[in-house]
């Protein structure tokens, strides 16, 4: 009967997830429980991969927005025999050195598409792998055609990035997006009427989304055919909203928020067995039979990447050049020969803003680099990242390199994940430095999974001026230097701006925010400066003394390296010997081996001053004890900018002064 | 003839917004333009204020989500009369000093009710002033009765944290909100067709708002009307979209996007007045004829003002208890003796998680101060703030201190900021330290206005365990230290919880954000220890060496300073008198004088170990060159928190080593 065969595996589920929650004693055995059937529908007769190739190009993605979910994505791994996701594993959920952490990690296991857990973003991600899905496919001729699919729960629709990513992907019609909303009316704090009672088919409706209901959760063939609707709406993105039950199989706990965050307990698990009618009382036993469906879905995909990888190899001989793109793009390789175009800025007093030899860089970018795909959130002119050339990705034109992402930078930077995550394309955004805050949540997914995302924040300090502090970063240079793994670089001329671009080009395992002004500064004469090192070590030396001892050094970054400059021309002049050192870019210039730091920032020379237009705290780092930081630590004010720089005082004559009390 | 009346002063609005943004060379003329009618109906024939006193307590509130558009309502000010807002202010738009800054800035500017700027933000804070409007209301028997007005753009509407504001305010019924939608069709980049294509009022419905379309938006009998029509809709918030004009009146720039961000020019300014057909050439020159409506509104504010102090008087004498409450919570004073009934706790080497002594202190606190109002973003129960004798906030009862904000962290914050904005009421969030992230925008227009809005951050370092990386902050604790105004508390104890909860209720002038463990601490013996000073002083000598002659000083915060504590015992016994100090606060021990600072770490004990689960960047400032941090500068992982402390070197044993190397 197929009907029982369907119950086993999804039961199977259901007992896996609340063995495994009880025996770490922590977890989530609700939603799992809940869930089951919905995903056991999904992966048995709709989702193509192959358990044995889980990073098979084209397979479909199925992300599980709702984390905390977790135990239902190892169960699926497991059962459809994704090999390093052993029993073994299961057991050891949640425990030091496993695969199955308490929140799913792309970085870590195969088979998880997305890290996820904190709430909205699996689903703002997903966004960015249907529009890399859409690029591709229109790119290559369909070589790379799949379904993008995802579970998500009543949290992940409550938060802003999912309503940013679902107006996104409805104005985009990202036709293969499907969206299953685990609709169990339970959060954690009880019921959802408490906090959550709008009508969330209509509001996706609104956002131009196709939208279905599956009245119960359990139904395999009404979930089945709901599926196979939304799959066929191709102009739309669907979401399918499915009444389940959480905590399902649990007499004592399901439908309550009691079963959402709790191990269900020894004796509740021996009654869900029951109620179940699952005969094994062993712990995390799962008889032959109920891995059968599964591994009948991995073995059906098994033969669809067989027969893609042939068709990809039809390709190579009638689109030879389109196919080596491809291969080149899904392998993360760069092309040979990118950086040759890139352009190199003759020394220049009066200079230009970082933004705007930045954005010399993108278009020279764009060309080197077709996987380069993103945009602004609506500040396309200021941020100086819209070249039209490259075509503007919307609904009737998918190969294409530029996003108009709308107002929604949190959405932005979580599509931007997505777009990286799917492979052969490289996402980025932009946005003023400012509103990193809105998408932070995102730069630090970005760098928990290792993605290469870039950002292009300009408008990065008080130089902004008049728009005043509500726009005017103070803190956001230092406080996203604290973020693990996140690359800040803050380029303070127009060839550190290619540099710092190479370097985070060149990124393999993290993400990377440029960092650029609205205002110009010079672009520096290194011959004639002797300058040693470039911004691709993170820091070297712009300017040595002229007896080649300095005395003092000084230290910036982005617009306030040219304030050093100024300072050391006076301060050579007074006789000081002085040298500049330009950082932009911290984490690269720890990275590198000891010599170069001690040449650069010699021990001995203790004499040092920093400038940066931003929170001196943190500066410690680099100047030491006896130090002096010349930087910013309030809010800034809405005036022109050279009022600001005066007002307080970060000026040439502050950093003069400084250097010559140090010495 | 009225609407010549009408147009006159709408048409002043324009002139002032292309005059002010002309003469500052910066700026954003064409959204005051396009709004003028809009506001104009608003100001003049809804709005109850008082230009005199714009601190009345009843008045209604006026919030301009988009600040760019600040022009619009510095013109306002200046029309009606507010004092502060002279034809100089004007004049010196974007200038320093003036109060005329680029983005609205309530600490700054009378009548300026909310920070706005950063979009999003200005829609979701009214939320929190709608909430706390309506609990007044009935806590004070109607004595608070006024409307919260809001206008906003497509770029609020974008941002995430509208639709969480949005879904919340249509879930709690909130009827006294009317937000009018600048619905121009064009953005920075160009029409919105290019990003933004849903539809908005279905969207609205969807959330359980009344909705309603205004085709004109220079018909202000139509304007009327829709307003009317909104005001009387009491169990849901209105939404009026209003087709409007960007930078009417301008014949070339006019329905562009040319006109949102950059002055007209001094050519279109002269065509600008022809089209609006304004005699008069003298740049800032606004005729009497033009003030008379905004006068008359003011004056018909006024008047209402002095029936609302009369009837005040009159509550006085049949409620005197609840008139003295309102007088004092409106006055922003803490009853007296309000710390009497905080709880104490006695040592206990077992102790508790400082999330569980938190909520005792919540609960004192609520009844201590019935102006406290907040709760969590759907962890209530993990965060220990949910007290439910003090009533839960919902369409049917507004007499209530607790709030379910749903999984909405972000409007939440941004909400807190609007209840303590409102005045009468003091609004407090609460989640996972992690998700600060997501808020993180709204603590910094905190910052920036001065409000005390306080924040419950529980699950506060890896000591959160299993639920591993995602959900463990890292780099929030020394992140949100960067942030200006700041306040970070990470108490160590159950005691240094009462405390720091005390610093944060008596601060008047910035946010504060309580940060907790969810494992258990020991509750320290003060007396024993010899213990000098406490958490009210931000940091203090928590235990002295035997001889008082530390020769080396361990520093500690929140649940590291226990390790520390272990450390001490071992040290003193191994003859290295040790000192431990706890620092729960930075902010506000750099503000205690020299000589206390001094006293507890002075300068000549060179031998400094840190210990904080988070990245050790930033420590420099305490332990100087020679110090050693122990921290933890990457993400964490999914295990039992004391297996991660072990392999993360965060120990006893570490701190011992380090301290010993020093010495």
């Amino acid at each position: 009967m197929d009907l029982d065969r369907d119950q086993l595996s999804i039961n199977a589920i259901r007992v896996l997830s609340m063995d495994a929650v009880q025996q770490a004693n922590s977890g989530h055995p609700g939603a799992p429980m809940g869930l089951a059937a919905t995903a056991y529908t999904l992966w048995t007769r709709h989702l193509s991969f192959d358990a044995k190739n889980p990073e098979w190009a084209n397979r479909d993605r199925f992300v599980l927005s709702n984390g905390h979910a977790s135990m239902l994505l190892y169960s699926l791994l497991h059962l459809s025999g994704f090999e390093a996701m052993t029993m073994e594993q299961i057991k050891n959920f949640r425990q030091w050195g496993s695969l199955t952490p308490g929140h799913p990690e792309a970085e870590l296991t195969p088979g998880v598409e997305v890290t996820t857990g904190p709430l909205g973003q699996g689903f703002a991600t997903s966004v960015g792998l249907a529009i890399a899905e859409a690029q591709l496919a229109e790119r290559f001729d369909n070589t790379i055609d799949h379904f993008t699919y995802v579970i998500c729960s009543d949290g992940d629709l409550m938060e802003g990035v999912s309503h940013e990513a679902a107006s996104l992907a409805g104005h985009l019609g990202l036709g293969k997006l499907v969206v299953l909303y685990d609709d169990n009316a339970i959060t954690i704090d009880g019921t959802t009427d408490i906090s959550f009672t709008e009508d969330v088919l209509a509001r996706f409706e609104a956002y131009g989304w196709h939208t279905s209901r599956v009245a119960d959760g359990n139904d395999v063939e009404a979930l089945d055919a709901a599926i196979e609707v939304a799959k066929e709406e191709s102009d739309k993105p669907s979401l399918i909203a499915v009444r389940t039950i959480i905590g399902f199989g649990s007499p004592n706990k399901a439908n309550t928020s009691s079963s959402h965050g709790s191990p269900l307990g020894d004796d509740e698990i021996a009654l869900s067995r029951k109620e179940l009618e699952w005969p094994h009382e062993e712990r995390f036993f799962i008889p032959e039979e109920a891995y059968a469906p599964f591994h009948e879905a991995s073995d059906r995909g098994a033969k669809q990447r067989a027969g893609w990888e042939k068709s990809l190899e039809a390709y190579a001989s009638s689109n030879p050049d389109k196919a080596a793109e491809l291969t080149r793009r899904l392998a993360g390789e760069l092309p040979a020969g990118w950086k040759d175009n890139l352009p190199k800025f003759a020394p220049d007093a009066k200079g230009m803003a970082t933004r705007a030899s930045g954005g010399k860089v993108v278009a020279a970018l764009y060309k080197a680099l077709p996987e380069l795909t993103g945009g602004s959130a609506d500040l396309a002119g200021s941020n100086k990242t819209l070249h039209k050339d490259f075509g503007i990705f919307d609904r009737n034109k998918r190969d294409a390199q530029n996003l108009h992402f709308g107002v929604r930078e949190f959405a932005m930077a979580a599509a931007a994940n997505g777009i990286c995550l799917h492979g052969g394309s490289r996402g980025f955004g932009a946005t003023f430095l400012v509103f990193s805050d809105y998408m932070r949540p995102a730069l630090r997914l970005a760098a928990l999974m290792h993605e290469p995302q870039l950002m292009v924040f300009t408008h990065d300090s008080i130089g902004l001026g008049e728009d005043g502090p509500t726009h005017q970063p103070v803190e956001h240079v230092m406080s996203l230097r604290m973020m693990p793994n996140y690359w800040v670089l803050r380029p303070g001329d127009a060839n550190e701006v290619r540099e710092c671009w190479e370097a985070a080009i060149e990124r393999t395992d993290g993400p990377s925010g440029l960092v650029l002004t609205r205002q110009n500064v010079p672009t520096f004469d290194r011959d004639a400066l002797g300058t040693r090192g470039d911004a691709t070590r993170g820091g070297y030396i712009l300017a040595e003394a002229p007896d080649a001892k300095p005395q003092v050094i000084l230290i910036g970054t982005g617009s306030e390296v040219s304030l050093c400059m100024e300072a050391w021309e006076q301060l050579n002049e007074a006789g000081i010997s002085t040298r500049v050192v330009s950082i932009p870019c911290w984490e690269l210039f720890e990275a590198q081996d000891a010599s170069w730091r001690e040449e650069v920032l010699p021990a001995a020379v203790t004499a040092r001053v920093s400038a940066e237009a931003g929170v001196t705290f943190g500066w410690e780092r680099y100047i030491g004890a006896n130090g002096v930081a010349i930087g910013l630590d309030r809010f800034g004010a809405s005036a022109p900018y050279e009022v600001l720089y005066e007002q307080f005082g970060i000026t040439t004559d502050a950093i003069v002064a400084a250097a010559k009390n140090l010495v």
